[in-house]
């Protein structure tokens, strides 16, 4: 160095002592990270003040992470961020079950439950049947997939969130698929929620205007030897803010209708009063490279 | 919506999601984070893997903060965002002492100190005296301008680093210039040092082939009514380290000798022991607009 930095040679300090990144990838993660981080601090001039509030929702929103709670993911998912990873980590392939996020809520592990049992361990919601098969992209049915699933109750909570009033595990269940691919649960219709608004990310959520909601959904996570994990939701058909998701995670091949069922031996047969609510959802996974 | 968001307009999705933002400096600086953020996640094909890993490691660097450590403006620093934004921010007046980054360390208020004390309360290191005067960009003294100055000890550590064998407020001191705009204190020579590495950004550090240090320094915050404030530090002349600051914050006009003295009388002047090195500093500030 032999003048002081100026607005862009600093960058290209950075840069140059990033030279000895052992990885390659991460070579390239931190020099696109600092090439952006830069640029926005040029092209916004950020202030110093707004930079030490930076600082300090950041450092708040570490903070405010527990066992339970993650806030920097709901920071990444209402800044649009987990959503873009979903999509350029998607497999596009035509027929195939579209993902979409993970959300904050996966943090323990669902418990193992038979097919048919219920995932409602309280059972003060709307009686409702998920069914449906696990398949490859031709077709097939995938005996043994794996099924974790997980969702809010009739309230909008998660277990998680009301452990005082809800036992570890509702609402949660890790199924197994049959010989013939299927799968089938009972629950409770889940409630659209409003995301956590009591840290720093409910503060940005106010301060740009936004609510906090998420239209009601249920979440899955497939598995299957030879085939590509999908992450993704249903959501239920009709749900209020399905075009508003505080998230951005709604694709309209997940919308499911949560049909109403007035059939009595329907109901006998899954288990459930009668009328009840069934979603219908198969999964087509890709085949692995 | 009416088709699956792609990986642009889940883009413009976030963007539109802001329009109500009320605060119009707001809504430019998160419009511009967003865009960047996707802008990197596009540009670098981020995997779900490399978005979990980034996930836990803003959580342990949240984390990591406590009452007497930020890891965060660490992180800030040795991406030279910290740097940056002074450089943006900074005055460009020719004559005007330049500002450098703040640093994790300005934890705790410095104690009110008379000119001529001592900030070195252990005494252990090579004896110094640094003085000078605060002036105008017309070269008038500025009588009453304060003068907020912290440093590491001759081993490298500031006194919250080591609350077990350095008093609170070792190193740092609050001085009102006189009525000529003269300050003068009695310290040690600081000594080079690691940044924290035993976190998330020593982490960082090592997998980028970095090392954590900083050439020897002593900050400075000045005051003076009608004048903009300045946040900056003097370098040792010499010291190791002056052209690959793990921060990036050298700058040239900043770099002081602390020149090697040898004179019994000026050391009874000053109260220190002879010999002893003398830096001398002039801060000039900008007149507020
Ligand atoms: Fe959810
Ligand atoms: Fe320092």
């Amino acid at each position: 160095m032999t003048a002081d930095a100026t607005e862009t040679t600093v960058t290209e300090e950075v840069v140059a002592a990033l030279r000895a990144t052992a990885d390659p990838r991460l070579h390239e993660l931190i020099e696109g990270l600092v090439r952006h981080l830069h640029d926005f601090v040029r092209e916004t001039r950020l202030t110093r003040e707004e930079w030490e509030k930076a600082v300090g929702f950041l450092t708040e929103t570490g903070q405010t992470c527990t066992d339970t709670r993650q806030e920097f993911i709901l920071l990444s998912d209402v800044l649009g961020v987990s959503m873009l990873v979903e999509t350029v980590n998607g497999h596009h392939t035509a027929g195939v079950t579209r993902s979409t996020v993970l959300g904050p809520f996966h943090m323990s592990a669902s418990p193992v439950r038979e097919l048919g049992d219920s995932i409602d361990l309280v059972g003060d919601g709307e009686p409702c049947v998920v069914s449906g098969r696990v398949l490859d992209e031709d077709g097939t049915p995938l005996p043994g997939a794996v099924l974790d699933v997980w969702q809010a109750d009739a309230e909008g909570y998660y277990d998680v969130q009301r452990p005082d009033l809800r036992p570890a595990g509702n609402g949660r269940g890790l199924f197994t698929a049959d010989s013939e691919g299927r799968f089938r649960f009972r629950t409770c219709v889940p409630a659209p929620y409003p995301i956590p608004t009591d840290g720093p990310v409910g503060e940005l959520l106010r301060a740009t205007g936004r609510h906090p909601y998420r239209p009601a959904h249920i979440h899955f996570i497939a598995t299957a030897d030879g085939h590509e994990p999908v992450t993704t939701h249903i959501f239920v058909g009709g749900s209020d803010h399905l075009d508003s998701d505080a998230v951005f995670a709604v694709k309209w091949s997940l919308v499911k209708d949560f049909a109403p069922t007035d059939d009595p031996s329907l109901a006998r047969e899954f288990g459930v009063p009668n009328p009840f609510r069934h979603a219908r959802f198969d999964l087509v996974l890709e085949r692995s490279a």
